[in-house]
């Protein structure tokens, strides 16, 4: 099978992306029958190109874009695209549209327009970004069906773990009642530090530092990140129909770290924590809050850079999974794990 | 899609299955397509019986079988059946022989013989028998292969936890280059309540009555049973083409763990871990050994009943699975997950 793909946003992921199907062009040509071939991209830096016979994933690795503007003299039979994501979306020649704009987490634009209009256009779609996810799944996923096209968004938490696949693939006649895990990143690595004797401010400009900590640190500790992180595995993974500002967050923030910080017994590991669980009454609540959790609890004994969701199923009890070291190398394998599992489903 | 399904050997793991496929009923058949029903089932202890139309999940679990032998009257148009294992693999029409029977590890008797018959015969096998794949996965996997039918084994390693099927469907175009868990559960017991003060013997009489242990503790102690495991992970995840008796069992049995135990640091925790690693010469290497682990290690801090795997991928790093509780619900699981893998496959 031969597969056209289109990257809309082209940053560390979309790099890591690009580099991941080259090291494995071989590999998805033996195991799966698949070749894959770039036949655009768009970013908002470096503008865009396309390529209607589309370009190998090795040969576009060695190019210069998206570090510079597209070079048509460099790939015979391509050329420069001017325009938006929107306009991008509609001119280029492709089976998957791979979205990994930087997004507005709040809304989830642009991406969540990007995906619409490639999805209407019958295009597949793998996106990395879980703004459109948390916010608009049901829209988005009855929109697929009504096209008979693939939505995938495998890394939309904890970069290309496998969750959602999970979910979908290995655990068959599951239900899956509750998810539960320190979701955000920057908190943690903030509430750890500060129990290694850091000051908030202290951890969190070494947070930013590390690259990991959005320059408004208050998107990630006053628990919004979390809270739509949460909302995407409620939605997909429960059917919960939530929006992210239903999640309740309790007690966040920079002076309530401090706070629970200040008021910790000894042994005790502070954490961001996100669960959604259904209730006996068939609803579905979730949250963000501040825990204190005790000495031997596994999500307590995380390192910095560990990231760990717990599923709780009808048919397996508790399953938690554990990531070792989360970036864009895991979230470009997350997008390929999409792309296969699209390929998969078409050619079945 | 029907499948029929055959029961070789049935104890708890098999009356679990039996209701878990009866809880399921609808689900199945509305998510899967997928209707199952028994047309026979074989013991040692209560003799066996084949019913050519077969019985729907439901109505054999309220039947006395296997508490008592069968009773041709309960259910009409069937009929009870003498003979062994293999006698009734030749005798009973089936798509899928589901192999459950007690065994001897160190041979893989009688499932090794049971699969090998169902294989030859043009059956699918799902099996949560880790001796027969541990000693002869690549023999199984060709005839599977020659007969043109599947042979599945999720539950023959952290009861029915998603490992091989996470492998195969959920973590695409990866290599595994390593393994590496806690996977015996008797000695980790017995480690953790001399930890709490109990002496070994305490301990071992204590799994014993919980009927987790052994009689011969031995086969626990002096790590076959992780041995075994490891040799599976290997062999299916790695394709490392080792026996059992290959996998270095260092410093292991209970003198060496009344020894370990004594020279333990304060803080640490004493673990009998399995793992097998693809070294730089591309050869892989199985050990079962007594680790020290430190404080914040995650292995250290499984409570008893759980159990864990590290995965290393080259994709994703190092991706750790913990089982929050395994019992015959969950290893019955992932035996309806290799049958609902097979009939996606043949569907497909």
């Amino acid at each position: 099978m031969d597969l056209r793909l289109a990257l809309v946003g082209c940053g560390n992921v979309g790099r890591a992306f690009i580099a991941l199907v080259a090291a494995k062009e071989a590999e998805l040509r033996e195991r799966y029958d698949l070749r894959l071939r770039f036949t655009g991209g768009a970013t908002r830096t470096a503008g865009g190109w396309i390529a209607d016979e589309g370009i190998a994933a090795a040969e576009l690795a060695a190019l210069t874009w998206p570090g510079a503007a597209w070079q048509p003299d460099a790939a015979p039979g391509s050329r420069a695209f001017e325009g938006d994501g929107l306009a991008f979306i509609a001119a280029c020649p492709t089976d998957i549209v791979i979205e990994l704009t930087t997004l507005n987490p709040l809304t989830g634009e642009p991406a969540l327009s990007h995906i619409r209009a490639a999805l209407e256009a019958g295009r597949h779609v793998v996106t990395a970004n879980k703004g459109p996810i948390a916010h608009a799944y049901r829209e988005l996923r009855e929109l697929a069906q009504a096209r008979g096209v693939q939505l995938r968004f495998e890394s939309t938490v904890m970069d290309g773990t496998p969750i959602f696949n999970l979910a979908e693939f290995s655990l068959p006649a599951t239900s899956i009642t509750g998810v539960r895990g320190p979701l955000n990143s920057t908190s943690n690595y903030v509430l750890g530090e500060m129990a290694r004797g850091a000051t908030l401010e202290e951890a969190l400009a070494g947070a930013q530092r590390g690259g990991f900590a959005e320059a408004n640190p208050n998107y990630d500790l006053e628990g919004w990140d979390a809270a739509v992180k949460v909302t995407v595995l409620a939605n997909v993974l429960m059917d919960a129909g939530l929006r992210p500002d239903e999640v309740a967050r309790e007690g966040l923030g920079a002076d309530a770290m401090r706070a629970a910080h200040a008021a910790l017994a000894p042994g005790e590991t502070l954490k961001q924590m996100a669960q959604a669980r259904r209730g006996e009454d068939g609803r579905i609540a979730a949250t963000v809050a501040l825990v204190a959790l005790p000495p031997r609890d596994v999500f307590a004994q995380l390192v910095p850079g560990e990231t760990a969701l717990r599923l709780e199923a009808d048919t397996m009890g508790e399953l938690t999974l554990i990531e070792g070291a989360g970036g864009p190398e895991q979230t470009a394998f997350g997008v390929l794990a999409d792309v296969i599992a699209i390929a998969r489903a078409i050619g079945a």
